[in-house]
């Protein structure tokens, strides 16, 4: 399985980027498509966490974005990475929205109503602990 | 149950530093001491990714480590967050191996033989769905 098949099978993946109080780093729901890594802004605006993540990647668009899977079985961790340049797209994004209802049922019914992060992967990296990324 | 509590409860957690190249993110364990947050390098220091988040430490000691639980039950999402400043202390460091060894039967045989990061938390902070944190 390479990197970014690694990484597409996690749900939940870790959003770092780059503030002027040092690095940020939050949980987040995502699709895939190609080479583009989506996410959207699900709460409310005024929520300080949303704005953060939103307000560093205006300033410095480059994002690390992790998925991993933790297991006793030391053997069995593995992570995938997708290190990119974000852009910040309007909400309502049809293709983001699309890709993120099939994911995930939970926005099926109430699609989430943020600004769209759009994230153009420009390396996927992987490792497991059995060697086998 | 508290931002620190909360955070001491998961078995994994995401360290985020920031690096020449943008931000970097790494899956870590990890033993909570007060306001303190020990992580072991474990990997053979040749490793890139190893190197990585000492030299981004190093250069720039601001960290945000993340822990967070996903559940397909979008109530029941949490996350914590200790926002700090690392230390980059020689390996072999005998509290952070013994609390590290103390929450990792994995490391009881083997211990981790890297430097030992020690992060003086400033900030512990939380959230969940339920409002609980």
């Amino acid at each position: 399985m390479n990197a970014r098949e690694r990484f597409a099978t996690a749900r939940v993946a870790r959003l770092a980027t780059t503030g002027p109080d040092g690095p940020h780093v939050v949980p987040i729901v995502f699709a895939v498509a190609g080479d583009t890594l989506f996410h959207a802004i699900d709460h409310k605006p005024k929520r300080t966490h949303a704005l953060k993540r939103l307000a560093n990647l205006r300033a410095d668009p480059r994002a690390s974005v992790l998925a991993d899977a933790y297991d006793e079985d030391w053997e069995r961790l593995w992570w995938a990475r997708a290190d990119g340049t974000a852009s910040i797209l309007a909400p309502g994004h049809a293709e983001a929205l699309a890709l993120l209802a099939e994911r995930y049922p939970q926005y099926r019914d109430t699609p989430p109503d943020g600004p769209v992060i759009a994230i153009a992967v420009t390396r996927w990296s992987s490792w497991s602990a059995r060697g086998d990324d």
